[in-house]
């Protein structure tokens, strides 16, 4: 058995995100399927870094699975393109020590979030950036950034379903970037909570459109309580971008 | 009766083209159907500047309707909106003269094609750009294109399925630019025949490939014969990108 760790990157907008659920078409259940294929019937598990929900895009996932083929690490590329549909692509396959794990060697994330500032509707990015038509003072939401950047308890930045007992997490960059019509978001910290990621932005951009002044989030942190912070941002604008290792 | 115009854009991947076609999806009938609600059921036929095929996007597609509503310009774009999908837009509408014609009155069109040069597959722009994986000499292609520009028989650089007579139509640009990993395309021109970017571009990148010398488009252009051109460009990287009148 070899173990294998994959990049890979995904449009998120035809899957019911990426966990294997009954009837549902997911990211993991198409690679999962593939490497079925690609070992005459025999199941292969795959472990990503983390999920995603439906809609949510993934510039660079990362996965690792267990494999007994012994198939050079760029023909890995190859052979599961031939196999998986368009909207997954393999970008890199690399032989892993054997305790490595997608999910527990994880140091932190990247995601960002795309925003296009606009009140006319555009149908190629509709999957892909959040449009957002409201006028966003991006220095007071800068400010209100600089206090959620650290380490918090962020219960009231994630979904109320949140089962994870430990709700405290270290954000080391929030960014901003503007860029004609299109705002960037940009994430990074040792690890993310359900719906964080959108909820940050969400809180975010109710402080830039001046429903929230950026001290409150000192407040909304303190809380503790979801019904504290701002509407969860719409999926399809998010992206996981980088798993560090 | 009042005439509109209406400037509209469309993410063609899921039509089988603008033009209606009995038991498929295209962007004429998707329009006719929203008007044809508007009006109560009474049925309201559209004209465009031209047609689109299958998987080919239109940035600025113009068309023309007759209604007996009276409905100020900006109201249109909001009532289509809530009856059409969201892969066709309406930018603009305009109370046009009873005598305006999309397709006849057009001076002219500018067309963009979009190549991403790249031999690593992309999830997010498969359906939006022409993945091409080959080195490419473009001082070699601006050579070939400038044989192309003015006024010439283009018989070899349309389909040979196409029914027009005349087939002398006047390109006033070419343009090529390179950002990154992106090349674009750029015609502009009095008019274009059926499939006549696509099989341009596509006999371009044979040029920019050493497959054909830059001077050849003379033969090419002289020969009147499809044979002698290129490969026929995939549509997926083709927009029509506005409709001068």
């Amino acid at each position: 058995m070899q173990r294998y760790k994959c990049t890979i990157s995904y449009d998120g907008t035809l899957f019911s995100g990426y966990q294997v659920q009954p009837g549902k078409r997911t990211v993991q259940s198409e690679i999962e399927e593939a490497l079925r294929k690609l070992h005459k019937g025999s199941t292969i598990r795959i472990s990503a870094s983390g999920r995603t929900d439906a809609g949510v895009h993934a510039k660079g996932q990362v996965i690792h699975f267990d494999s007994p083929l012994q198939i050079p690490e760029d023909r890995w590329v190859k052979a599961l393109h031939s196999l998986l549909p368009d909207d997954i692509v393999i970008l890199k396959a690399e032989k892993a020590a054997p305790d490595f794990h997608a999910r527990f060697d994880a140091k932190g994330k990247e995601y960002r979030y795309f925003i296009r500032l606009s009140d006319v509707k555009d149908p190629f990015t509709r999957h892909y950036q959040f449009q957002f038509g409201y006028q966003l003072d991006i220095e007071k939401m800068k400010e209100a950034a600089a206090y959620l950047i650290g380490t918090h308890d962020f219960t009231s930045f994630c979904s109320a379903k949140t089962e994870v007992e430990d709700r405290v997490r270290t954000l080391q960059r929030i960014e901003m970037d503007k860029d004609g019509d299109q705002l960037m978001f940009r994430f990074a910290g040792d690890g993310f909570l359900y719906n964080m990621v959108r909820i940050l932005v969400g809180t975010l951009l109710e402080t830039g459109r001046g429903l929230r002044q950026p001290d409150e989030m000192k407040a909304i942190l303190a809380g503790k309580d979801r019904s504290l912070a701002g509407k969860t941002a719409a999926s399809h604008g998010l992206y996981l971008w980088k798993v560090f290792y």
